[in-house]
C-alpha cells in the first residue's frame, strides 16, 4: 500500500453528522484512507475527462473489493447542469444502486457539487465521500455541504444541504492542476483574507508577494487548512445560510451574475469571483465604507494574482444588472450584498439601490475611470 | 369571507418544525386559513388540469394580496417527471422567485410530491404547503415530508425529505373527486388497516361493508384523522426511513414495480397498492406466515373496494422481477419485504429469496389457482 502523509486534519460538527477533513500529500494512493470512510458495498464514482486519467484508476483501484462503477463527465463549469445529473442518476439505476450506496466526488467543485446533489436526491438521499483535486474546490466547495446544478438562468439555483461523509484534499492534485485554474481558486483565499482580515491577511499577503506556483507544499498545506477552518467556522454557526453564513457570499453576487451571463464559458468560477470582490470593493468605496487605500490593495492583490478584476467591454450592464436580481442573496426584492467597510469588517446590507448597482456596473468596466 | 368547518386539527413534529393539519370542509374557500402559513410575498401555485377549473380561482383569491404565480401541470402519475419539475423551476426563476417564496401544492399525490421536491431543491430549499385534493393525498403523500419524481426505471427513485409549512385537507374536495380515485384511495386506508389491526380495521371492516361513496362527511373526516394519525406518529418516530417508517411501505415493492412497468400510465397508484397488498399477503401465506383466513379477508376487502387484485395475465413477469430489485427498499442486494403474520402484526423480512419472489408473481396472475 502507497504512502501518504496526513497534514493536517479537522472535524466539522453538521446537524446531521460530523466528518473530517484530511489534508495532506499522496492521499489520493492512499487505499485504507480512501475506504475508510466508505461502508458501502456499491460505489459510484463521478469524475470528469480531465481528471480521470491522472487519478481514476489508483481511487478505483482502492474499492476493487466492492461493486464500483463511473460517470466520467465533460469538464467545465458549463456541464454542472441538468443533463449531467441525469447521467448520474441513469449510471445509479442501470447499475442498480441502493439506498446504501456511497458516490465519491473526484473532481473540482463543478464535480463536488453535482455530486453531492445527487448524492442528496437519489432515493432521497445517500452517502457520498469528496476528493477534491483543485485549490477552489478544497478551500471552498467541498466543505460546508453545499450542493447544486446551475439554471441557465442563475448559478447554482438548483441544490440542497447535504454534507459529504469525509473529504480527502490530496495536495499532490495541485501539482497537475493548470496555472489558470490554480491562480482562480486563490480569488477565494483572497475572498477569506478580505473576510477576516489580520494575522491571515498579512500571511496571504506576503505569501502573493512571490509567484503562487513556487509556494511550498507545506506552506500550501498550513493555508488550505486555515480556509477550511474559516470556512467551517462559518457553516457551523449557520449552516443553512440564515445568517452570518451568507459572508461567504462576499463578491458572489456580481460573480454569479457574470457567470450566467456568459453561459458559464468564459471564466472560470475563481476568475469570476476576482471580478466581483473588485466590485464589491469598489461599491463599498463608492458608497463611503471602504477608503480609497484598501481598495487599492484589493485591486493590487488581484493584480498579483493574475486575475480578471474589470468588467469587460462589450457586455450588456442592463442584462447583467437583471441577472443581479435573479440571484439567491435576495430578500423580499432587496439584494443583500455583503459590503466592506474594513479587512475583517465586512456586512449584509439591504439598502443599496437598483441605481447604485447600475452606476457601479459602468464604473467597474475595463477601462473607466474610477 | 366564506364560512369553513375545522373537524380535526393534529400537529407533525419533524427534525425541522413542527407543522398542523388541519381537515375539514370548504378550508379551500377560507382566505385566512390558506394565508395563515404563509409569510412569503410571493407565492407558487401548482396544480393540474383537473384541478384548476374546480379550486384555482378560489385559491388565487387568498393570495391576491401577494405575487401569486401558477404553474397548471397535466394530469396523471405519468407526468410527475423531470419535464414537470424543470416547467416549475422555469417559472419560478421567470417571475423572480427568491428564497423566501412559499409554493402551494394543490392536487392529488402527484402534484403534492413534485411541488414539495420542487420546494425541496429550488435555491437549496424553500417552503411550501398542501392543499391535497384526493383521498390517497389526504391519507397518505400529504403526511410526512417525502418529496420525489419518478425515474423512467424506478418510483420515485430521485427525491428528499422536505416537509410542509402546514397542510389544509378540504374534504369537499372528495365529492367531485372521480369514483375510480377514490376507490382507489382506499387502498392506502386498507393499507393501514393490515398495519395496525384491531378496532381501526374492525371499523373499516364495518364501513366497507356498504359503498364507500355513501359514507357520511363527518365518517370520512374521522377515518381520515385516524390515517394521518397513525401515519404521522410511525413517521415521527423514524423520520428519515431508518428503521419502522419502512413497515408503510408494506405493499407497495410490488406496487412500484407495476407502476414501473407499465409507465406509470395503467395505473392510478392507489390501484397498484391494492394489487401489491394481495401480492404481500399471498407471498405471506406461501411462506407459511399468514393463514388462510387472513388471506381471504384481504382479498374479500379489496373486492368490496372493487379495486383490482391480481397480477393481469400477458405481463413479462421476469421484467416485473427485475425492477423489483431496482426498488429502494433494497440493502445490499436483498429486497426488504414487508410481510404479515396477522392483522396488526407486519415485519421486515430480508430472507426472501429471489425464486420464492418468482414463485409469487405466477401464482398472482389473474386466473391463476392460488
Amino acid at each position: 500500500m502507497a504512502k501518504s502523509d496526513i497534514f493536517r486534519q479537522l472535524a466539522v460538527q453538521c446537524s446531521t453528522h460530523e466528518y473530517p477533513i484530511y489534508i495532506g500529500s499522496h492521499l489520493l494512493r492512499d487505499e485504507e484512507l480512501l475506504v475508510r470512510h466508505v461502508r458501502a458495498e456499491q460505489v459510484l464514482i463521478v469524475t470528469n475527462q480531465t481528471v480521470a486519467p491522472l487519478y481514476l484508476l489508483g481511487v478505483q483501484n482502492a474499492f476493487c473489493e466492492k461493486q464500483c462503477n463511473t460517470v466520467v463527465l465533460a469538464d467545465g463549469e458549463s456541464y454542472k447542469n441538468q443533463d449531467s445529473l441525469t447521467t448520474i442518476y441513469d449510471a445509479l439505476i442501470k447499475h442498480h444502486h441502493h439506498r446504501d450506496t456511497t458516490l465519491v466526488a473526484l473532481g473540482g467543485g463543478v464535480i463536488g457539487d453535482i455530486t453531492g446533489f445527487a448524492a442528496a436526491t437519489y432515493q432521497r438521499g445517500v452517502h457520498y465521500i469528496q476528493l477534491p483535486t483543485t485549490l477552489l474546490a478544497e478551500v471552498d466547495a467541498s466543505v460546508g455541504g453545499k450542493t447544486a446544478i446551475n439554471h441557465p438562468h442563475g448559478k447554482n439555483m438548483i441544490g440542497s444541504f447535504h454534507p459529504p461523509q469525509a473529504v480527502l484534499m490530496d495536495l499532490q492534485t495541485l501539482a497537475t492542476l493548470p496555472e489558470r485554474e490554480f491562480r482562480a481558486g486563490f480569488a477565494e483565499v483572497l475572498k477569506y483574507g478580505l473576510l477576516v482580515g489580520g494575522d491571515f491577511l498579512s500571511g496571504l499577503t506576503t505569501l502573493l508577494s512571490k509567484n503562487v506556483r513556487d509556494i511550498p507544499l507545506n506552506e500550501l498545506a498550513h493555508l488550505v487548512g486555515q480556509c477550511c477552518e474559516i470556512k467551517s467556522q462559518f457553516v457551523q454557526e449557520d449552516e443553512r445560510e440564515t445568517g452570518c453564513r451568507a459572508l461567504l457570499n462576499l463578491g458572489h453576487t456580481f460573480a454569479h451574475a457574470l457567470e450566467a451571463y456568459t453561459h458559464y464559458q468564459r471564466w472560470l468560477h475563481g476568475e469570476a469571483v476576482a471580478i466581483g470582490l473588485y466590485c464589491v470593493a469598489l461599491l463599498s468605496h463608492q458608497l463611503g465604507y471602504l477608503d480609497a487605500k484598501s481598495l487599492a490593495s484589493v485591486d493590487l492583490l488581484l493584480r498579483a494574482l493574475q486575475l480578471p478584476r474589470r468588467i469587460p467591454k462589450g457586455l450588456d450592464l442592463e442584462q447583467l444588472h437583471s441577472l443581479m436580481f435573479n440571484d439567491k442573496k435576495i430578500k423580499n426584492k432587496a439584494i443583500h450584498f455583503v459590503l466592506m467597510r474594513a479587512f475583517g469588517d465586512c456586512y449584509l446590507d439591504s439598502r443599496v439601490t437598483e441605481e447604485q448597482v447600475r452606476h457601479l456596473l459602468i464604473s467597474a468596466v475595463e477601462g473607466e475611470e474610477q
